[in-house]
């Protein structure tokens, strides 16, 4: 049994943790807190760092909400929606976006849900390199498979697929970035009890420092040229693409009044979009763009 | 009788006089042009000036498409999926993100539309400023409620309402801009014929030059400073917002395979996103702000 006020206090842990060590790793911004109310029940700690030393903006939200469960929820849960249900919900979101262009865009969700006697989890984290370094992505999915492979030798493998899928820009036939893992209304099975599902997901949480601090580190001080700075610019403009068009997160919280600047602190803080750009293969930028494709094995 | 030739070649024509206006205001800047095929049938010709003196990015496209009616059309004009129906559908579309922070936003559409014994037109234009000025918005509307006048008195209110309606950003309680007029589907009615509703798009769409032009000579020079260049990077961005999240034709496109150079020509050349900006309401940002409101009444 798994109860909501012990995930609570983890996400918010969490939270502390994180945001903690990622001011320390900036050495200059700290977060900004904003602390908000749902009228319905519940509400969150929205942390917004901007112009740093490495991270240009990021932000790290927590919320806790309760209430009716509303009627899109009762739809997707396939439960008649003249059931009276209250639902209750926690979580953490994080988007860094850095100042340096060999800094990877990072993103993490972890997620708890409960509705009647329904409980799940949901998260992930996946990284969005304005350039692939391909041992950089190897030590990301190395990582990652490590924390799954703890739990489940199935998960790794179930989870990147998902990210792969998930994390798509149709229009553009694109990943988002390098992927990592995505997983969603994980509850109990016959085989994985709730607790397991519990103990994965703070693992999942708990590496968002491990796997960030060293990509930052190794990259904050690099040298880059004004060509390096707009293609970053045009990976963000990718991003924010995603992010509006694709992203049930955002989707979600936009169409049901959710805390806009909360949501939308996910986009960047600077975007670019050219018409038709179109490196060459042979090129850094070129060599990104063909790296950004669903099925790469990068987990050593 | 509307020949679908005839207004196509009209579309045509009005691409380049517009597109010969616009490299003219510029004086330095030329459009490149991609001619694209469809392969269903049809296609268009895209055009998109950049890095210009007056526009820092605009695009001005042409198309005519052709085929079997795709079966998310048929669902939207409530036909039974089994019938075989062909279509033609042949536009202008219009985007253009100046440099200075004075010169405003704008955009324009006009679109006409076949299935079977159906045939409609569509389209309108809106503008969009940085910061609202007063008498420009008053020119704006006042000239757009002119040119609906001498087709018939209910189109200005009707537009002018319908244009409120659509370009609304809810997650931000915004309008776009100060609208303009927005229609669809306008066919033939007892009192109105599809001739005269082809004289009225005709109109629509050659009183683009009439009104951009004399807005963005007066404010070509003026000067600003850093901070008017931010606000302008921060409007761009709810820009983007709306033509992501919102706007039928941009998701239209983007879900139905159509050209997504072409479509998201529309983005601006380099967008912001900062958290929970406010300003203060006195400023010409925070009056600026309090102008994003429907049913403003502009023209005189």
């Amino acid at each position: 049994m798994v109860h909501k006020e012990e995930v609570e206090a983890f996400f918010r842990q969490l939270q502390n943790e994180i945001c903690s060590g990622l001011e320390k790793l900036d050495g200059k911004s700290i977060f900004k807190e904003d602390v908000w109310n749902r009228p319905e029940g519940g509400g969150g700690i929205t942390r917004v760092i901007e112009n740093g030393n490495v991270i240009e903006k990021g932000g790290v939200n927590f919320s806790a909400v309760f209430g009716k469960c509303p009627d899109f929820l009762k739809k997707e849960l396939e439960i008649p929606a003249s059931d009276e249900l209250s639902f209750f919900a926690t979580g953490v979101s994080i988007v860094i976006h850095p100042l340096n262009p060999f800094v990877p865009i990072i993103h993490m969700n972890v997620r708890y849900f409960e509705a009647g006697n329904l409980s799940w989890f949901g998260g992930g984290i996946d990284l969005t390199p304005h350039y692939v370094n391909n041992d950089e992505a190897r030590f990301f999915h190395t990582h990652l498979k490590k924390v799954c492979d703890t739990h489940n030798p199935s998960f790794y493998h179930e989870f990147k697929t998902w990210a792969d899928t998930y994390f798509y820009i149709k229009h553009r036939n694109e990943t988002r970035g390098i992927g990592g893992i995505f997983f969603d209304k994980l509850s109990a099975t016959k085989d994985i009890t709730v607790e397991q599902r519990y103990d994965f997901v703070k693992d999942v949480g708990k590496s968002f420092l491990t796997i960030y601090l060293p990509l930052a580190e190794k990259n904050r001080n690099k040298n880059y040229t004004e060509e390096n700075h707009r293609w970053q610019l045009l990976r963000r403009g990718r991003y924010a693409e995603f992010n509006l068009v694709y992203d049930r997160g955002t989707k979600f919280g936009l169409f049901t009044n959710g805390r806009t600047e909360s949501i939308l602190m996910s986009l960047p803080p600077l975007a670019r979009w050219e018409y038709a750009v179109s490196p060459l293969p042979e090129s850094p930028e070129g060599q990104t763009i063909a790296s950004l494709k669903k099925g790469i094995n990068w987990a050593v």
